[in-house]
């Protein structure tokens, strides 16, 4: 993965936090900053800054959506380990937030994560009016209609199928990967981009999650698509989904650094 | 109160529920509606729409964010409920949602809420840019610095003076009444209405929530204003603040609408 693009998002990340600080009651201002700086890959920013790149518009144009995808992706990681919900006690090595800061000030974290997203986002299109049809967009993939609804359907149904199975991972995990990827096609203009990056991101999306299902396969769910398909199917999907992302790309010469990231989170081990 | 926004009001939150009912999962969507359409009093979206009357802003305009902050207000009651919080039963005389949908799913109805807020609000401010300034408020009011961090004060505090316990009503209470008077303001440029509504709102949100704690006296909780300085001061208070409020629209022969409503919040007996 390239530095700088990292190295930028944390810096924003950063500066954002010490911006906050005196604002918010301590406590809580703690149990955000331990969500979120906490060896997180930054995958979602990453991938939208090199889409970003591919699409021509400006990394520092769109950062502040790139930060608020990252606000987002933490304020589910901190409700889905809740005890309600996963029950997790551990969240990337490090105690979870509700263990940390107990469970009130972890759900208000959260909460509050995705309230200053969305703050976030509202700042930067009064800036930049340009980019409220792509902040439009990561609002509607963070909510009902994408990512809480996967979340709600693994909590509301106990049978899975392909198609129910595919539907939860496409909405849980994929809809914040096109959030990322299909961002910076709704403030340029180019329409076989914008096109290209959607077959792109939905196939990354999923094959995302199920990879993810497979490096973690010790504890294999039952709501998840490894859990219900098996491991010789998943390894198939994951294979023909990495497949068609790159396919999707094929036409472009400039798309070299998006192929890499797909090659990456194809090949990573953890 | 007039008829005619709070019908407005719930004509508008009908439609947004019956434009979104096909595109969530169906017990989400039935946890989402169920909090929203139990008898509140949608005391923030008709003060929103009083206050836009007064500032000489079209109640169609505003609407959208009247709605969405209906809409926070809903998920921070959701939220507020769950075990971690105050771990209440009922709401408004019927099973909370925690109850009547289990924990995950009214863990994620809230999120779902909050998001669709902001959702409906980024499609408020495409249609109509000069809403931009206006939703940025409702946002701040509503996360870390406004209301959740009044629900994070009440849950990382055990001792309360006078300073504190009115930092905590301020914001859990106070920074919605706030973004529904002041977003108004926002749209017009009326720098003097603007400045009174100010002061309207800040001391009619702290008022709203002591007469809500006098009203509830039985239940009196020792993180309310009422259980921390006593009835009589908390009379005394609730009384001081009507003034006040009153004596910010002095100026205007237009606001009876807002003195009727300020009457009427201060004088009712639930």
């Amino acid at each position: 993965m390239i530095d700088f693009y990292l190295n930028e998002t944390e810096s924003e990340l950063k500066k954002l936090f010490s911006e906050k600080k005196a604002l918010y009651p301590d406590k809580l201002f703690s149990a955000m900053e331990y969500s979120v700086f906490s060896a997180g890959k930054r995958v979602r920013p990453y991938l939208m800054l090199l889409s970003a790149e591919f699409c021509g518009v400006d990394c520092k144009k769109i950062m502040p959506l790139a930060v608020s995808l990252e606000l987002i992706h933490t304020y589910s990681l901190i409700h889905d380990d809740l005890p309600c919900m996963d029950d997790d006690d551990f969240r990337r090595g490090k105690t979870s937030c509700h263990k940390a800061f107990g469970e009130a000030l972890a759900l208000l974290a959260g909460d509050a994560l995705l309230n200053l997203a969305f703050e976030n986002m509202f700042e930067a299109v009064k800036n930049n009016p340009e980019l409220g049809l792509a902040a439009s967009y990561v609002a509607k993939c963070a909510g009902a209609e994408g990512m809480i609804g996967g979340q709600a359907i693994e909590f509301s149904n106990d049978e899975f199928d392909e198609a129910l199975i595919t539907e939860l991972c496409m909405k849980k995990t994929g809809a914040l990967i096109c959030a990322a990827a299909l961002a910076p096609a709704y403030v340029c203009s180019d329409r076989k981009k914008f096109n290209c990056l959607g077959t792109f991101a939905s196939a990354m999306g999923l094959c995302f999650q199920l990879k993810d299902d497979l490096l973690d396969e010790k504890k294999c769910e039952p709501k998840s698509y490894l859990g219900v398909m098996g491991k010789e199917h998943t390894e198939k999907t994951v294979a023909k989904l990495g497949e068609l992302a790159l396919k999707a790309l094929e036409p472009f010469d400039d798309a070299d650094n998006l192929r890499d990231l797909c090659a990456f989170l194809l090949n990573r081990n953890k």
